[in-house]
């Protein structure tokens, strides 16, 4: 049983109202795969250039995560971002986008990554994600996320796509924009007719909903007194999510999924801790078991009903 | 045992994306007093003036709410709120705040509301607040609202007001503001640290989180396909908050508060269904306590152990 991640691989230099890291290893499947490691074998698809040296090779292979499928291209220079983050951690401005490798990335899945058990599709472009699905005939459960460039500039290749996977999992207001719909449970009940079986809106900071034929499951973000960089939490979030459920055997009902949402919130909460992929590198299976429960008696709640007049 | 509410009773004009009203009843204290008054007796504190009509006065009663303490001043005109919201209901702009008789109200309650079990002080201007918490001595529960304004024009007069009541229910991004930490959850712990007994952070449409010595709860909204007008959505959730406390015996325990967070939530989301008072008016116990069950149900999961690796 693996998982198999597609997605970028960067170096990102970021600056918060904690300080700042000029260049570090970033990139939606990098923070994925160090999230899912905890739970199966992960295999990550993605470019690197000459620039990847040994340090970034050892993070990327943190706790086993196979990096046979990653492609070294000869001569480029790996995806670079920078960003600077405002007060409270709530808006980001862009400083530098240098595609480089990543710019030509065409994924060319091994026959082991082709074999996952578990697919996800990090943000790429959608005709992109369609190519490796089309690859992965075996995989039980298939995920993807995207952005709202792809909504605007690509949308009949992402609802393809969309359609053609069992879970969707973006941004609440994207779900919105996706569907036009006013709300988030209006947008989801539209995709979930769409076919698919799971919807997860993240809702940064306030945590996730999942949507279901089963119903609805709202979690809050785990409590922190800071948030240094939120770099990378959607897909960290990501990572415990699709991972727990690839750790589980059997149907994929709306429980497995319920708790994968906390295994998810869980992890990202002790990604935001630190810079880039510094707290998730030492992050312990203790830890993470204690936030879980955490969160279960955050949530829980003794609802013997009050007398209601009227 | 009874709860007394001192606050704004207005006609709203609004406009959403869903339609509009010309002239409605709404106010604070009216939002919150027909949540509240599936619980409890409740005293309305407030002033209307000459126009407040037959039909104001009959949905102010609404399940026996009391209203010997509304103070009608002669020759007045009543407070007069209008304002649009945007799409997706995200944002509004006020067109007209008419202060009329609230502009020069001084709250003076009755031996009757004076002796209140529990006590809420709506957002009205925090020396006035205080002067009220000095009438009610008897009050085993005192909460209160307010807003950013009073932070920037009042900071003293509102912590001092604050650290008098037992419970603080603000918008998430007001505790920041008022204590200049980055997170709701830092900015809760050290309001805590006044000597609170609980802090409410409102979160909008993600819902609400409470803070106690005991532990944080996060209680996501009830979700919504539509939502036709969030007018006094945050004092339709204080109603249901407070007024659920107040019909608790014994001590008000970190389950209380739990449990008082699923009521006003329940609450709030029929609030948001019409507009103005329009679904409170008529909404029945039983709706109230479907909508908490279903509440429990979408934040319960089973915390079985996934194995994790390292």
């Amino acid at each position: 049983m693996s998982v198999t991640v597609v997605g970028s691989i960067a170096f990102d230099g970021v600056k918060t109202p904690f300080g700042e890291r000029e260049r570090m290893l970033g990139g939606a499947a990098t923070h994925f795969a160090l999230a899912a490691s905890f739970f199966d074998e992960i295999r990550v698809v993605g470019p690197v250039g000459d620039d990847f040296d040994d340090a970034a090779w050892k993070t990327l292979r943190t706790r086993g995560i196979n990096t046979d499928d990653v492609e070294h291209v000869a001569g480029g220079k790996t995806f670079f971002w920078k960003g600077v983050y405002g007060e409270n951690l709530n808006s980001r401005e862009t400083l530098e986008t240098d595609l480089n490798v990543f710019e030509t990335f065409d994924p060319k899945l091994s026959q082991a990554a082709q074999d996952a058990d578990v697919l996800f599709l990090a943000n790429i472009q959608p005709d992109l994600q369609y190519g490796v699905l089309q690859q992965c005939t075996k995989a039980r459960f298939t995920a993807l996320d995207s952005m709202d460039l792809w909504i605007n500039i690509a949308r009949e290749s992402l609802e393809k796509t969309i359609k053609a996977v069992d879970c969707l999992i973006l941004n609440d207001e994207e779900l919105e924009q996706l569907t036009g719909k006013p709300t988030t449970y209006g947008a989801a009940q539209e995709i979930l007719g769409w076919g698919l079986k799971a919807v997860v809106g993240k809702q940064g900071k306030y945590g996730a909903a999942l949507y279901t034929a089963d119903g609805v499951f709202a979690l809050p973000a785990y409590p922190m007194t800071d948030v240094v960089d939120p770099t990378g939490a959607g897909d960290t979030f990501a990572g415990g999510f699709v991972g727990s459920i690839a750790a589980t055997e059997g149907e994929i009902t709306h429980d497995v999924l319920k708790r994968a949402m906390a295994y998810g919130t869980a992890i990202a909460s002790f990604n935001v801790q630190e810079f880039g992929t510094e707290r998730v590198e030492r992050l312990t299976g203790d830890e993470i078991a204690a936030r879980v429960a955490d969160l279960q008696g955050m949530t829980a709640f003794d609802a013997t009903p009050v007398a209601l007049r009227g």
